[in-house]
């Protein structure tokens, strides 16, 4: 069987004929009959307060259903709770008077045409009481800045220590590099806009999303709107890319909701072009000051960041979540004595930050290994040999962190050599100067409770639930409360179904994220967790599934069930193909309740849950070779290579792709993603996510350690393409120019930033 | 706690809070983009050939998307597969050339508008060879018939004997009465008209339709697509009156399924006004030779009919299913020494005959009842003393009837002598002739397996599955795939929710008949089973949710179970309010996974199965107390008493109303309503169902016997009010004028009838 089982083969994906031959069912696609179109009025301050809001011209406006302003949306809030202890705020108004961001929504204006909404927008008559703009950590702190909740007496949100307070084992050691890092504001820009078409029937509330957690949109828009979760149906269909940014609800897309509830027709409201930077939350953000010791051997003794994390306007939903994550995996593959951090999340007057694919754990690799480099060069050592001294070995595993984390199973030092043998630098004379730089980080995946949270009083967790039926003509049906985002997860749960069940793949069809019909995800798909937390849940589910045909063909062929297997359309007597029935027939009696064995419940259905005792953690090798130009600056990448272990590969092809997306979004945040303010919390227009130009080819190699927590033994892969290309160029671009390697801090490494550290 | 149960209240209904403001979710009123209608060409002869079909017009009329030929459609079939064994025909085609009655579908058309699609299905060019029309069982009984169906070399398409063949008692026994009955063909005629909404993805078929089997219709619709079940979804939303017209996917609804997945837009199709006779399913339509055997001190020794019934073009999906119905319940509450039947169904050139609110049992009740009737009038016996004589006693129950079926509980006695005190028939000079007229009957309700048709190589049955879901917020869903079809059955199935979780009725949502989102239904809403087969199941469902609920409060509360209670929005320890979880709290950390019991699975979801062990029985005695107008032969039905007994009674205001709403349906079929065919098989356009005019105050009075098969003692009562009004009625009139009682065997009885019968 092993031979031709369709987990672990590199079958095309499901989806893709879907995708590829334009039928995604994309919510921008939607059409329904009366539907109007929102646009949302934002505010063009950073800090101040709305005084006046006219609306008169824009509802006398030719097509103008609606105009809804702050007033009209009293009480209706979002959570901004996260995974951040203490935090001061928990919700926060879809619609205020305050302003906090360029870009905060002030007002709704519904029309019956995009056209007709966009241009009575332009009508509505704002005045602000301007009040100083806060931009960038520092100001936060400053002790004269502006506070946006003045009654805290303080921009800090949140601040809380983890793990070690490493001073003492700091202070003893005989090296300390310490460096302060700036980990720019990106975004996670999707290829397909935010987007969501919502309708009110006076009892029920339906709301098409492009989302990767439907059931918390559910949960979200109902609370939010007073209405009870039963009267709230979510449909997510295909999203074209979520990246995180489609892991929360906005109060663009509650209010669409609001206006439809008023309206009483279908509302829908797509992001702008000039939305993306101001309303769709971005990410990173981040100053850490790190700092590592070392022994005289150098061995490492000590791990410490001090992370402040700009949350923006307020916390989102997910707060503080990536600065802690960043903690936690702070220590990477390595032997610590002692590890931990502090964690600060301050607010100021920019859009709120969020969830982006890494979740604080490409900041995590870019603080350690810059470190870690920095630390070979001043100890004259090989970067990679200082890494393999230091690394944890498959032996020592499982091993706890020192910072919550139990690292489960894998072979590092393995990784890191294998890497090291595939990197072939191009080298060149063309008065480039050029350097190879390597990254080694441990991935958190799957989300299991175990990441210390709970100890802090915040609950978090997430088993998930996969429901199979066989229909009476022998058909079967995967649902699942997940999202696909272009990840393949209906491919590979497909895979793992049509195994199971023991089917070929093409009579599995998998229904996703629509809370009608889908089993309840808690978290959606988020944190590298869809295939690791829903794979087992829906592999015990195909077990059951087959282990019922097989005993209801036993009751009826009056065969022992170990005589027996499904082989095509057919449940047949081993090696005796004349004795079957058919999978309709078994099928059809199963559902219609005939002639079912004593005990048998009707029907061909199962649902499974699948709760991770703990996350289970992948791990990666990355090295990047690059060549700068010292006249412009300019940074190529001229290499790039893998190695990385997500257990087992349900589908290589699907990690592969991953890895390599996940790679080009770690150069865009390495070389040129940048959102930008200036200090009067004006942002900047522009905003370049990497080319093709820019992304070179990315060599893979894949170990396969099996996850000893999951069943099946796979581990998440989402996120790992995307945690250490930006240290591993910033290696790359220290070792390239030695002469400012301990000024290579801050992300992106821009021509302008190079240009200006050579030449002070 | 019995004091305050919903089970057993008025609670008002709850979907009228939706129907009465005009929010139902009719098919009608569904509206797509792109949406397109399709028209029906239907046959203007009964019997032929269609030798041409000319379509070029019609394509070329303004607006017409497709045009739809036999020729485009072959090989699409539905089943025709019944009730009944050895039926000669199991599929039909949905277009064919082979036309067997006035509004044989021969060809669809397509277009932007309806207006459109109707002028241009004026242009169809159709030309036939025609053939003799068989109107009427004698007509293809007789020798020189013309033969639907060459190749059978008859046109009866099944025969079978049922229960007793009755020969040797009735030769011996000492008064027989036999009488030959015809029963008209009448419509179930519900208010809102048959409609479809179907679109085509590319990937999936949806069908909006108005039907009581929302899951049948998938099954039948993918099959005779050749679509996989799971590529089809169903979405019954409200349905304005089934009574059993909406239990049957018709070519109509099939073929505008077929046009949207040519055209991949989605297609509308509503049922015309002159659709109505022609092409949705009559019913009734019979003959039956009955023959009612007494002994000399009136004992019924044996009871026997020779069933004849008119199935139309093709047997329906039912077949000759309500003919053997008919012979099933033939015994009604009496006690014979045999009892049988001969059914035979046979095809003639009009409409298939299908269900119809009864299926079968309003024919066996006036057979026998006007048998009964007739034998006191020559006997010289009291009608009621006669029926009182021959009752089976409470304590003969359970009892065979010698027909496959096997009586469970109630007091036919009681009911019959409650019903005697109860009648108070208006006198009056007028000149007109007066009288009261009685029908007892026992019915079988909830569709067990029992029927005896498994012996005979048929399957049937029918278990039924809820599933019942506490959100985080508390709410509650009730999902079941049985159709709400204006019978109340969303209130039942809240109340028994209700009490069993014990929450609050409004905090109770019911979702049916969606296939995507709803328990698999084997058969929908039937038979008089929703509440009798989903109710047990629905309330196994409560039961478990509410001991989950408690298990989980005694987890966090560390408390015992037995000390918990649920008492409006929290549990709490019994006698101490103060020791109390909002449900909202345990039912997120339920959902969320936190902080659950050890063996406990997440969630707040419980599905239940009810697999009735038999049918179980109703029964009811009604009379009729009429005026006939000797003159004009106009009959008025000046006071109508009903004396059910349904079981336990889940809510007496539906029960009421059912019965009410039947017993109009069966003065209908006794005085007014007919399906009438010339002899050419052209159907006659006038129809009259009963007005306000027709249909007296209806009095009730309910016994309640609990059902020993249902966990909760209820037995069906959708049907009940429709099986005695013909009988009483008949008996009436037949009291009023024993010039011509044994002549009073025909429905509906018209002033026409009457005056003749009086005349001659």
């Amino acid at each position: 069987m092993a031979d031709d089982t369709y987990v672990g083969s590199r079958t095309p994906r499901l989806e893709d004929a879907r995708l590829l031959a334009g039928r995604g069912r994309y919510v921008g696609n939607v059409r329904l009959p009366g539907m109007a179109y929102a646009v949302v009025v934002r505010s063009p301050i950073a800090h101040g307060r709305l005084v006046a809001c006219g609306v008169k011209a824009a509802r006398a406006a030719d097509g103008v259903l609606d105009v809804i302003t702050p007033a009209d949306a009293a009480g209706i809030r979002l959570p901004c709770a996260g995974l951040s202890p203490g935090q001061r705020l928990t919700a926060y108004p879809v619609l205020e008077e305050t302003i906090r961001y360029v870009g905060q929504p002030v007002a709704v204006v519904v029309a019956d045409t995009p056209e007709a909404a966009g241009d009575a927008a332009e009508l509505v008559d704002l005045d602000f009481d301007q009040w100083p703009a806060v931009v960038g950590v520092a100001r936060a702190l400053a002790d004269d800045a502006s506070l946006l909740y003045p009654e805290w007496g303080t921009n800090v949100v949140t601040d809380f220590p983890m793990g070690d307070d490493c001073e003492e084992a700091i202070g003893a050691a005989e090296h300390v590099v310490e460096m302060t890092f700036t980990l720019g504001r990106v975004s996670p820009y999707p290829m397909e806009p935010r987007g969501v078409v919502a309708s009110y029937d006076g009892e029920e509330l339906t709301i098409r999303i492009s989302t990767q957690a439907a059931h918390n949109v559910r949960e979200h828009a109902a609370n939010a709107l007073g209405l009870g979760h039963d009267r709230v149906r979510v449909i997510g269909a295909d999203v074209g890319g979520g990246f995180g940014a489609k892991e929360h609800l906005y109060p663009d897309e509650l209010l669409a909701c609001l206006a439809a509830m008023r309206l009483g027709r279908p509302v829908s409201w797509t992001e702008a072009p000039g939305d993306r930077l101001v309303a769709t939350l971005p990410s990173r953000a981040t100053v850490h000051r790190g700092r590592l010791a070392l022994d005289g051997d150098g061995r490492f003794v000590a791990v410490h960041a001090d992370i402040v994390s700009d949350l923006g306007a307020h916390p989102s939903n997910v707060g503080a979540g990536p600065a802690a994550v960043t903690a936690t995996l702070l220590p990477g593959p390595y032997r610590f004595e002692q590890a931990g951090a502090r964690v600060r999340g301050v607010v100021t007057t920019t859009t709120p930050t969020g969830s982006y694919r890494g979740f604080g754990q490409p900041e995590a690799a870019w603080t350690r290994e810059r470190l870690v480099d920095e630390a070979a060069r001043r100890l004259g050592l090989d970067p990679v040999e200082l890494r393999l001294r230091n690394m944890l070995r498959p032996e020592d595993l499982p091993c706890g962190n020192r910072i919550w984390q139990t690292y489960d199973s894998g072979d590092y030092p393995r990784a890191l050599r294998t890497l090291r043998e595939m990197v072939t630098p191009p080298g060149g004379d063309d008065g480039r100067r050029r350097g190879v730089g390597y990254s080694c980080h441990v991935e958190g995946t799957g989300m299991g409770p175990s990441m210390g949270l709970k100890a802090a009083g915040i609950q978090e967790g997430g088993y998930e639930a996969a429901l199979l039926r066989m229909n009476s003509d022998g058909s079967v049906v995967v649902s699942s409360g997940l999202s696909g985002i272009g990840q393949g997860i209906e491919t590979a749960l497909a895979q793992i179904a049509a195994d199971r069940v023991g089917v070929p793949m093409d009579r599995i069809r998998v229904v996703l994220a629509d809370t009608a019909s889908t089993p309840y995800s808690p978290v959606g798909s988020i944190a590298s967790r869809a295939l690791a937390v829903g794979g087992p849940a829906l592999a015990e589910a195909a077990t059951r599934l087959h282990d019922k045909i097989i005993a209801l063909a036993a009751h009826r062929l009056e065969a022992a069930p170990g005589d027996l297997e499904i082989v095509g359309s057919v449940v047949q007597v081993k090696g005796d193909p004349q004795a079957s029935l058919p999978l309709r027939e078994i099928a059809t009696s199963a559902w219609r309740g005939w002639d079912l064995p004593d005990g048998c419940s009707p029907g061909l259905e199962e649902r499974a849950t699948y709760d991770p005792a703990d996350y289970t953690y992948a791990y990666g090798a990355h090295a990047a070779a690059v060549a700068v130009d010292p006249e412009t600056g300019e940074v190529e990448l001229e290499g790039y290579w893998v190695v990385n272990d997500c257990g087992v590969q349900v589908n290589p092809d699907i990690v592969e792709g991953q890895l390599r997306g996940g790679v080009a979004q770690g150069i865009g945040m390495a070389l040129t993603e940048e959102v930008g303010y200036g200090e009067d919390g004006q942002p900047v227009a522009d905003y370049l996510p990497p080319t093709a130009y820019e992304v070179p080819e990315v060599r893979i190699v894949s170990l396969e350690t099996p996850s000893p927590i999951t069943p099946g033994g796979m581990k998440g892969v989402g996120e790992a393409g995307t945690i250490s290309p930006p240290a591993a160029i910033g290696n790359a671009v220290a070792a390239a120019l030695p002469e400012i390697a301990d000024r290579v801090t801050d992300t992106p490494i821009t021509p302008q930033t190079i240009w200006r550290l050579l030449s002070s």
